[in-house]
This record gives C-alpha cells, structure tokens and sequence, in this order.
C-alpha cells in the first residue's frame, strides 16, 4: 500500500511565525503524499479579546457560541489555514487548503452534553475521503482546517486532533497511514518534568503496564487511548514529538512511536 | 465543448443573509458545471470597524494594509467562504470552497501604482486551472475567494470581477465559457435612473455605436471594456444581471448579454 502522512500541527508551532516557516520547510520536504491538520493557536483568543467576545474554555475545548463559531471559521480557516498554504507553495509544495466542509469531507454534530452546553461544537458522524483521495492523487497537498458542518448548513468547530485522528482512521483501508502528532514535548514522557524520559516506542500491551503502574504522565492518557483507538482502527503507526524533529518523528528517529503490537 | 458557468457574485447579494440563501438554492439547482467567485460585501468593513483599522477606499478598491489583509483573508477566504460552502452542500451541490492560493490558482504581484500605494492589493499575472479542473471533473462545485498570492509566501487581495474574468479566460480553451456577473441592476441600463431600460442583447459594434452616443450609463464603462477583452480572448458569453434572476441569466431570459458578434 501507498504510504500516506497525516501530520497535526497545534498552537505551539502556529503562535510562533518563525517556528511555524520552519516546520513549513521541512514539511515541503517530504517526499509522501501528506495531509497537514492544523489548530487555531492563540490567534482566535486572541482576536475574541480584541472583539470583546469573552472566552470559555473547559478542559482545553472551546465553548463556541455564534460570535466564536464566526471568528475561529474566520481565524482557522481562513487566515491560518490560507498563511500555511502561501508559504507552503513558496516551499513549491502544492498545497490546497481546505475545511472539513469542503467535499463534505467532515460531516458532524453539535455536541449533546446535558451538563453543558458547548455551543457550536461538532462531535465527528463520518468522513468522506473521496475529495481528499481525488488531490491526493493528483499530486496535491492538503491542508486542513477543523471546521466541519452538519450537512443542513450549520458550521461547527470540531477538535483538530480528533479531525487528524478521524481522517487518519478513514484513509487506513487504502494507504499505509502514519499519524504524526507534533506537540510542545519530546514524546510520551515517563518523567513530566524531565523532557529526556520519553519513550521510544510504545505498544499496547507495554502501555496497558506503564499505566497501571502509574509510570505515564496522567494528561498523556486521554491522547493515548485515542491513539490505541485509532490503531485497533487501521491506522498503521502513531507518532508524538516536536516539529522540527518532523522528518526524525518520520523516520522514527525521535519521539515516541506507537504501533498496536 | 462542454459548458462551463463562471459566476459571480458581489456584495449586495453576500451582505443580505436571506437573498444569499435564495441565490444559493438557485444556484444549486444548476445542472451545468460550475465555478463561484465571491466577493466579500461589506462584512470586511464592518469587522474592521470594530477592531479599528481604519479603512480607505479608492474607486472600489480597498486600499490593503498588512492589518487589512489578514482581515480580507479571514473575512473572504474563511467566514463567507465556508458559509457559502456549508449551505451549498445542505442543497446538495457538492462544493469545495478555495482560494487563488490554493493550488496556485492565481498568481498575482502588489500592485505598481507610483501615484499611489495600495499595499497588499494583487494584479494578476497568470491562472493555473489544473485544480480547478481536476475538482471540476471528479464532480465538484468550486466556490472561489478573491485572496491570491505572489507565489513568494505573500498573499494578496485581488478584486473578485477580475478573478471571474480571469479564471474565465483561462477555461476557455477548453470549455464553453458562460461568465455572469450578479449585480445590482437589472443588466446594461440605457438610462441608470429606470431600471427597465436595461438591453437585452449587445455586440461590440452596438456597443461602440452606444459608447459613441453617449447613451450607455458611464459607469458601465470599464465594465464592459473588461468583459469585451474577456470575449477577445475566447469567453463564449457574458451575463450581467440580478442574483435571483440566475436560472433566467443563464438561458438569456433576463440582464444583459454580451457577445462579441
């Protein structure tokens, strides 16, 4: 099977304009089909701020009323998501920035949670990979951003790394699918406060061991077992670490990497 | 030659919520292949305005600071955008919502006035349909935003009459080319204060003989001259008429159309 990258940015590497053309350089570089899924960074609290439109967040996802949904469609998908695509076609990297709506390539619902309302939220229902299938074999680049829709026209703001995972499921009966999370840290840390104890690699049953014996980092575990989810799904590897350790987490050569066996 | 409508639409239609969902249903019900170029109204000025960059117009074009282009982007190429995108795909018209940035679609430089600067407003040097054209074969609706690029990293903002006419030319090789521009008026007025005097039909040589005597409303003008040199260059076909009157523009039942012949 083809190998296929599905490679997830967030705040720490878009906040930052000279981390995020650098990641962009080497991210040109790769020779794979690959699909880049980025966050929203700072930027949307920022402008909010600027807007007057106060924030909520809870458990690091954004309560999204109208004037929100409005400003991270405007932040996401329009001024981050059309930044990467410029200065990736600078890198002669062609890219084609896109929103889960476009193609219908994310259908999903506003979340129901009776405790609380999170708005404009979208829990994913399906992805349809026909339009990424179509660029991708074209020799196109994809460039993601997390807004999706409920197919009756309504916008939603959905979590990118849940976008990265559920594209990354729906690509694994086609293509040798490497998901690559690149976040503010080494990898999978034994030690929290020690950024040189990530591990290397990382199976179920050797998880299942690091997390009764309590070894794992407690906010790695929701990230984990979405990873093992997406594994037991298809996905054929699963990779954490740095940005600009990208072509190494490819290879393998930094980071964690988690495989199911 | 397969037919091909390139329509566009300007702000009177973007700014009003309920004609932008009549327009859209109108839209989708037309079974011809088709490409929609949007222009972005005056939700850019109203967001600017509460944000406090103050904006500056020069016959229609909107002088572009760096602050105005990240707000154009966002606004054009993020909020309208996939709003457009969103009710498209409710109706069922499989729509994938792009930029001129997006698969080097358009190519642009800052434009060179010495008279005056309009900072990060883009000319356009040359229009890449490959994208255009493989969505446009695997059965997509292309929704297109007026922000382009200078294939350097910087991106820029494009008047969206010129993309349509641009992009309209392009395709003209291979396609039977229909541009519509959905405007506020009923089609080329022979008197600008009755909008029932709009004609019908009109040819180069009325349209010289009309320009000579001074009867054709002077604002319509460079309007014109654009759409003569489009059908100079292979464009089959232009429209100019109202939004709600899309099914009766394109089979020549109401506006305005212009051949060359």
């Amino acid at each position: 099977m083809d190998k296929l990258l599905i490679i997830k940015i967030g705040g720490n590497v878009i906040d930052d304009e000279e981390e995020l053309k650098k990641f962009i350089v080497k991210f040109s570089l790769l020779p794979q089909k690959k699909i880049l899924i980025h966050g929203g960074g700072k930027r949307a609290t920022k402008l909010a701020e600027k807007l007057n439109i106060p924030q909520q967040m809870v458990e690091g996802r954004r309560i999204t009323d109208a004037e929100t949904l409005k400003l991270v469609t405007m932040v996401y998908a329009g001024e981050i998501n059309k930044t990467i695509v410029a200065q990736l076609q600078a890198n002669d990297c062609n890219a084609v920035g896109l929103s889960g709506t476009d193609g219908n390539i994310i259908a999903a619902h506003k979340r129901i949670n009776p405790a609380l309302d999170y708005g404009f939220v979208g829990d994913v229902d399906s992805v349809q990979i026909f339009l990424l299938q179509t660029l991708l074999v074209a020799g196109f680049t994809v460039v993601i951003a997390p807004i999706t829709h409920n197919t009756k026209g309504q916008l939603l703001n959905t979590n990118a790394d849940t976008v990265a995972q559920e594209v990354a499921k729906a690509f694994s009966k086609d293509y040798d699918v490497h998901l690559i999370y690149c976040f503010e840290k080494e990898g999978v840390l034994i030690d929290v406060n020690d950024n040189q104890s990530s591990i290397q690699h990382l199976n179920f049953s050797e998880y299942k061991r690091l997390k009764q014996e309590k070894i794992i980092y407690a906010g790695m575990i929701p990230k984990l077992e979405n990873a093992f989810k997406a594994l037991t799904a298809g996905v054929n590897k699963i990779s954490l670490g740095k940005a600009l350790q990208l072509e190494e987490l490819v290879l393998g050569n930094a980071g964690t990497t988690i495989t199911y066996e």
